[in-house]
C-alpha cells in the first residue's frame, strides 16, 4: 500500500487519558481510535494486525478439529436464567437492553448458554460426539474500570471455544491437548518463552482452572512462579496451602518468585453445570442417557495485540513480530524530488509486492527523511528498505530491521536473496 | 470437508414462527439458527456463505480505493446528539444501555457520526482528499418486526461505505461510480438481471438517494419500472407527479408495471450535514476553509443471503451461485458398507481438494442413499458427484448440477476437464 493512500497520519502528542503503552502508540501510529474507555475502532494498520492475530488462532482451532460459527451478540433473558447468569448479582458486568415490545436481552459476554442450548439440535447420540466449536467475535462486557488499552475492553474481539465431550476422561484428553495448542499460538506470536500455565480458581464447576499469563510490568496479574523450566506459574490471588497440597507442591511462599502479567488466555473444564441446565444429553453404546461434558475455552485477539505491543516496543514505538506486523517490509523513498529515485522506488514497490510481499511504500512527497523515519519507527513494521540518491549511487538499497541491529547496504540485485533469507 | 464430522444435521420439519423462505432452508439445511427474531447465529456451513459474500464485497469496494476499518458498536450519546440523532424520536430503532457510571451508550445503527468525529483527526488539507472508508460490521437496529428472516435483522451484518470528498463535483463523479460497483456485486452474486437502480427519496440531505431493489415475491417493497432496458425504478413510496417532473419522465402511473422486491443496497449523497455538525473542513488551494462533502453506501452481506436464497431455490432446497456456494463440489459416496467404494471415495475427495476445489464430502455410513441425496438438495451445493457401485462399474461418477439439467457419466479420467470447464 502506498503511504500517501493511507487516511490515518502518524501523531507526536501522546493521547490524552491513555495510561498505557499499547494504546498510546496504537492510537499515535493510526492503528486505533478511542470510541470511549474500553472501545476502540480498528483503523486499516490496526485491522491488518488484528486479522493476522485471528488468522494464527484460527489455524491453530481448526486444526484440533474446531467448526467455527458466530453466535449472536443479542441474548434472550430466559436463556442465561435457567444456570442463574442472567442476574446481575451473579454477572456483574452485562450490558442489558429492551426489545420494542419490553423483552429484555442482554449483550453477549460469553456463550456458554446459548451454544448448550444450540447443540441440543445436533447431539443425540455417543455418535455425534466430540463436538468442537469455537467463534472470533465482538463481546461486550459492563467492566467499571477500563484503563489498560486493548487489554481490558467494554467491546473486544474474543475467541471463545467450546467442547462437548463423551465424559471426564475424553474431556481431560482434549482439555490437555488444548494446553499445547494455546502455547502453540503464544509461539507464534512470539511470546511463548514469557508465558506461564498459571493455576488459577476453577470458577463455577471443577476446583481449579488455567490461565495463561504473559510477564510484562503492563500487566494487571501477579503470578508465583512455581516451576521456571516447565513455565508453571500459579495467580496470586488463588495461592494459599490448599492449592500446594492439591498439586502436591513442596515449596515456601517466600521463596517464589513474583512476577507483574498479563492474563492472555484461560481453560476450563464445565463439567455438567450447563449440559444440565439445559439438558443437553446423549444416548450412550448402552442407550443409557447421559450428560454431555464440556469445556471452554478463551482468547481475546485484541488483548493479544495489546499484550504484543506491551511485550514489543522501545522509546521510539512499536516492534511488531513478522508473524503478525501489518506489513512485511517498509519500503521509504528518500528521493528530494528526483523523478529518476521515485521512478527506481515504485519499481521496486512492484517488484517486491510480486514477489509476494507485503509492502507499505511511504511515497509521501510532502515528507521530510527524518518525519519518514520517526513514522517507521513509531508504526514498528518488521523490516525498513531506504532507497535515496546515496543508496543508488551504489545500485544498492538501506536495510534495516526494526528491532535492532545495523543498517546494511544490499545491492539490489542480492535483494531478493537476502529477503527469502530474513522475511517470514 | 467430511460430512461426519460437521456437527450440524438437517431437519424435515419446517422451524416454528418462521414464515419466509430463506429462514425456512437455512435453519433446516443447518446454516443459521434463531437466537431471537431478527438475530441469527450462523454455523459452519452459513458462516462460509457470508464469508464467501463479504469477500466479494471487500474486493470491489477495495478496487476503488476503499479503505477497511472497523468500528465499535458501542456509541457515545454526546456524539450523536450533534446531529439530533440521539434522539428516539429522530431515530425510532436505537437499542441503548449505559455503562457503570450512569452514562448512557448506544449500539450503532450506523456510523456516519462517529466517521465525521473520526475523520477530524486525519483531514485537514485538500490534499488529503478525497478518502474513502468502509466496514463489515454487526450492526445493531431495534425493529419492530422482524419477520423475514435474514432480510431484515435486529443483529446482522452491515457493509458500509463512506465517501469523503472536495465538493459536489467529486463527489458526483464518486457516486455515480459507485452505482456500477454495487452492480458489479449484484453481478457476481448472480442477481443483476433482476436488480434495478431505484429512485427514492432523498434522506436527510438531498432530494432524492439511489436504492437497489432486486424482484422477488419475498421482497417488502412495491418498485414502479420506469425503464426495463436499463433496469431503473422508482420506489411506491416516493411515487409522485414530482419524482417525474424532477426525472424528466414522460409516464403515466397506470400503464407502470409495479413488482414487489427487496432492497438490496442504498447509495446516499450526504453533502454537508455531518461534516458541518463536527466541523470537518479542510483547507483548500487557496487556504480557504471549507466543509468536506459525504456519502454513505450500504449493502448489508446478510440480507444479500436472504435474498440470494430467495431467488434461488425450489420444492427440494437452495441452490447456491457458484461464487457464494458453501463448497463447490458435493461429493456423495454410496457405498452399502462396501470398503472398496468407501476407498475410492475417500480418493477422489483427496484429489478434488489437491486440485483446489472446496469439497463437502458425504461418508456418512448411517445415512441411506435416499438421506443422503435429499440432503445435497436442501443444502443446495452447485455440483454433485456421485460414488457408488454403479458409477464404479464404468470408471464412471455421475455429476449432476443442482441448478438443474440431466445426471451424466463422467469417466473418473475426464472428470478434471469437466471439473475445469464448469467449476467457477
Amino acid at each position: 500500500m502506498k503511504q500517501s493512500q493511507l487516511f490515518t497520519k502518524t501523531q507526536k502528542e501522546t493521547p490524552t487519558g491513555e495510561v498505557s503503552t499499547n494504546a498510546q502508540y496504537l492510537i499515535r501510529a493510526g492503528f486505533v481510535s478511542k470510541e470511549l474507555a474500553g472501545a476502540y475502532a480498528f483503523l486499516p494498520l490496526g485491522l491488518r494486525v488484528i486479522n493476522k492475530i485471528s488468522n494464527i488462532i484460527r489455524e491453530e482451532m481448526d486444526a484440533v478439529g474446531g467448526q467455527e460459527l458466530l453466535m449472536t451478540a443479542l441474548q434472550e433473558k430466559e436463556t442465561w436464567e435457567k444456570t442463574g447468569r442472567w442476574s446481575d448479582e451473579v454477572v456483574d458486568n452485562w450490558f442489558k437492553t429492551s426489545l420494542k415490545n419490553g423483552n429484555e436481552v442482554g449483550l453477549g459476554f460469553s456463550h456458554e448458554e446459548p451454544l448448550a442450548k444450540l447443540m441440543k439440535s445436533y447431539i443425540s447420540s455417543y455418535k455425534d460426539l466430540p463436538i468442537y466449536v469455537y467463534q472470533i467475535q465482538t463481546k461486550f462486557r459492563n467492566e467499571s474500570r477500563a484503563k489498560s488499552g486493548l487489554m481490558r475492553g467494554r467491546e473486544f474481539f474474543m475467541k471463545d471455544f467450546y467442547s462437548f465431550s463423551r465424559g471426564k476422561v475424553e474431556h481431560e484428553i482434549f482439555y490437555e491437548k488444548m494446553k499445547d495448542v494455546y502455547m502453540k499460538v503464544f509461539d507464534r506470536l512470539g511470546m511463548k518463552d514469557k508465558t506461564y500455565l498459571t493455576i488459577s480458581s476453577g470458577g463455577s464447576f471443577s476446583k481449579y482452572s488455567y490461565e495463561f499469563q504473559t510477564v510484562s510490568d503492563a500487566g494487571e496479574d501477579i503470578i508465583y512462579i512455581i516451576d521456571e523450566n516447565n513455565k508453571v506459574a500459579i495467580n496470586k490471588d488463588d495461592f494459599n496451602q490448599e492449592v500446594l497440597a492439591d498439586f502436591g507442591l513442596d515449596v515456601k511462599e517466600k521463596d517464589l518468585p513474583t512476577k507483574k502479567s498479563i492474563e492472555v488466555g484461560d481453560i476450563y473444564s464445565l463439567g455438567h453445570k450447563y449440559s444440565k441446565a439445559f439438558n443437553l444429553t446423549y444416548k450412550d453404546e448402552e442407550g443409557k442417557e447421559e450428560l454431555v461434558y464440556m469445556g471452554s475455552y478463551g482468547m481475546s485477539p485484541s488483548r493479544l495485540m495489546g499484550a504484543v505491543v506491551e511485550l514489543n516496543n522501545d522509546e521510539k514505538g512499536m516492534i511488531w513480530p513478522k508473524t503478525v506486523a501489518p506489513f512485511d517490509i517498509h519500503l521509504i523513498a528518500i528521493d528530494g524530488g528526483d523523478q529518476s529515485i521515485v521512478e527506481r522506488a515504485e519499481s521496486l514497490y512492484e517488484v517486491l509486492q510480486k514477489q509476494g510481499f507485503e509492502v507499505l511504500y511511504d511515497n509521501r512527497s510532502e515528507k521530510t527523511a527524518g518525519e519518514k523515519l520517526n513514522d517507521a519507527d513509531l508504526i514498528g513494521i518488521p523490516l525498513r528498505i531506504i532507497i535515496s540518491k546515496k543508496t543508488l549511487a551504489e545500485d544498492s538499497v538501506e536495510v534495516k530491521e526494526r528491532k535492532g541491529g545495523e543498517a546494511v547496504l544490499i545491492k539490489i540485485n542480492d535483494l531478493n536473496n537476502y529477503l527469502e533469507k530474513n522475511v517470514q
